[in-house]
């Protein structure tokens, strides 16, 4: 049967203020109703089994994403004692799937991506399914590339595979300079590496033994039904003891047999807070406003008050966000940097965490 | 005997949002310690019969006045139905005293100047009232250029006058062009029109008799004593037919004689958010900051919050401010068109005023 797993920890510090630690970016509402993680499982739930996928996320959340995802079993919430990044969670995700179904596939989902065009996502989603089911192939849906984007890796296809409209992937490419992202946008074979996978669960956990062995050993912990007591002790112990790596760098760029499927969804992992320009209606000189806001002489900007008004006069190409605690102000070529801010506040004791 | 004439109407609206309506610039701390208009009572207080002196503010912060200035007698707190500018508020002022005391000498002082220096004000204001009595002139503070500003009216000094420290008018300059007003940075005969007024009542009721008939005439509706019924419903005549005109442009350019008191004395208009970087301390980076702020990759900014935490990044000289109820965004050079700012809150019914 096929599952989604959902990858709801982090809390997108890029978007802070708007995102914090205690109002993560996955259950804001940014783009269409609801929030983030909320739309990932509505827009997924008639591909998959709802009741048997997974959602992980931080621990201090668990409660928060139990209400907000009531179709999900409670005991299917999985609060992770501290941040691995996705290879171990996503192993973990595969290790209990495969023992309730052997033949389970899973699409991974991010929870705090953007998708406008559901119906076209879930006919990507259904062909790397196939995929993923018929040639035993780790696939990754690949985005096509609007813009010249240096935050995001590429994926570069190669020969087409056995299925319509699914090739297979020659490399993988971290971010690439500007000069590099503006050929990758005339060349139709690069396209954004989403994040979003789709692969048996053994298939997957076979690629962990290979390429990432301290993963794989400390799985033998994890024991029994999730919810149980066993296995909530055995999460600890495989937290505690695995590494942190990501699925791209740990996985897809070793494994044996990774295809990609190229498709047009309305993608945006709303990175940080340029992107909202992209998601939010703009007006004639290209300001994004969400909330009370005056904005006079001022092209490109980005406005979000949820308290109070912000007035921004004679600035262009800047970020502006108020929040009942903050504001921040920064040019939308440096919103970056609010992780520099981010880490101040952690300095100071203002965010707690690492 | 000497008095002091407070003018506290108006706002201060350039430095909204920290200034409002309802909390103007004259009952804000901007500098040292109390509020702008008691610190001005306080500086002049050593010179001048404060018992015979008198406020003019608008009418909705008369209570408040009273409330900040108790060493006045809440009679001699005038609120005024209308704003008319200076001319009429000194011309009433000047009435009520001359009434009371024939050869009255007065100082006018705008309630929401800064003035560092309060020993050098005073050895100023002493000479000043010399001029005023011994030569019956109108007499007004000159302040020593520091920079080239574009904002502030100017006044040329002609020949020394018969006491030390005191010169003839040759004429008064509008706010000059950048060019122009660097040439006045390096020619010591020019100094800032501070609008610090020194005469006695009767010789500036006779000039406004001779080049504000109008005002004069309004005048002739004000009888008895402040507090009084009579008075009361006296100035409400005087302030609905009185044409609005500032003392600068309706009594001074044009009066028979006019002197001038160079001076250097700290002095400060506090205009608009860029007097702030003047006044407040700047780290090495020439920031100003005042409350809660992290302001990284940051140079020449004004940061200012009274609620919350405002956070900029690479952004120069630019102001942030933030209250409860708004945040304020521009760039330094832009401070003048928080007017517009104050406009279109007018427009929406946000603000209320003319």
């Amino acid at each position: 049967m096929k599952y989604a797993v959902i990858l709801a920890g982090g809390w997108g510090e890029r978007l802070w203020p708007m995102s914090t630690r205690e109002r993560p970016k996955q259950l804001l509402e940014l783009a269409g109703e609801g929030s983030l993680v909320a739309q990932t499982l509505a827009r997924v739930a008639p591909l998959v089994t709802v009741e048997g996928s997974l959602v992980l996320t931080g621990a201090a959340l668990r409660d928060r994403m139990v209400e907000e995802l009531e179709q999900i079993p409670p005991a299917r919430i999985v609060g992770e004692p501290v941040g691995r990044n996705t290879a171990p969670a996503i192993a973990l995700a595969a290790h209990v799937l495969v023992a309730q179904d052997p033949d389970a596939v899973l699409t991974v989902l991010p929870a705090d991506h953007v998708i406008q065009n559901a119906e076209a996502f879930r006919r990507a989603l259904a062909v790397a399914f196939d995929a993923a089911e018929s040639e035993r192939a780790l696939v990754t849906l690949g985005i096509r590339p609007t813009r010249p984007e240096t935050e995001y890796g590429y994926v570069r296809e190669g020969e087409p595979s056995g299925i319509d409209g699914v090739f297979e992937v020659e490399r993988f490419v971290e971010k690439p300079d500007r000069e590099t992202a503006a050929r990758y946008l005339l060349d139709c074979g690069y396209h954004w590496n989403s994040g979003i996978f789709i692969w048996r669960a053994d298939v997957f956990l076979a690629e962990v033994e290979r390429h990432l062995p301290e993963v794989a050993a400390a799985l033998e912990a994890v024991e029994g039904e999730p919810g149980t007591a066993g296995f909530e002790a055995g999460i600890e112990q495989f937290y505690r003891e695995s590494p942190g790596i990501s699925v791209d760098y740990g996985v897809m760029e070793k494994a044996d047999r990774v295809v990609v499927v190229p498709c047009e969804i309305g993608w945006d992992d709303v990175g940080a807070w340029p992107a909202l320009a992209r998601i939010w209606p703009t007006d004639e000189a290209g300001n994004a406003v969400e909330g009370e806001a005056i904005v006079l002489d001022s092209e490109g900007t980005v406005v979000y008050s949820e308290d109070g008004l912000v007035a921004v006069v004679g600035l262009s190409d800047v970020v502006v966000a108020r929040t009942a605690g903050a504001t921040l102000v920064c040019p939308k070529d440096r919103a970056r940097d609010v992780r520099a801010v981010v880490e101040e506040l952690k300095r100071r004791g203002l965010v707690k965490g690492k």
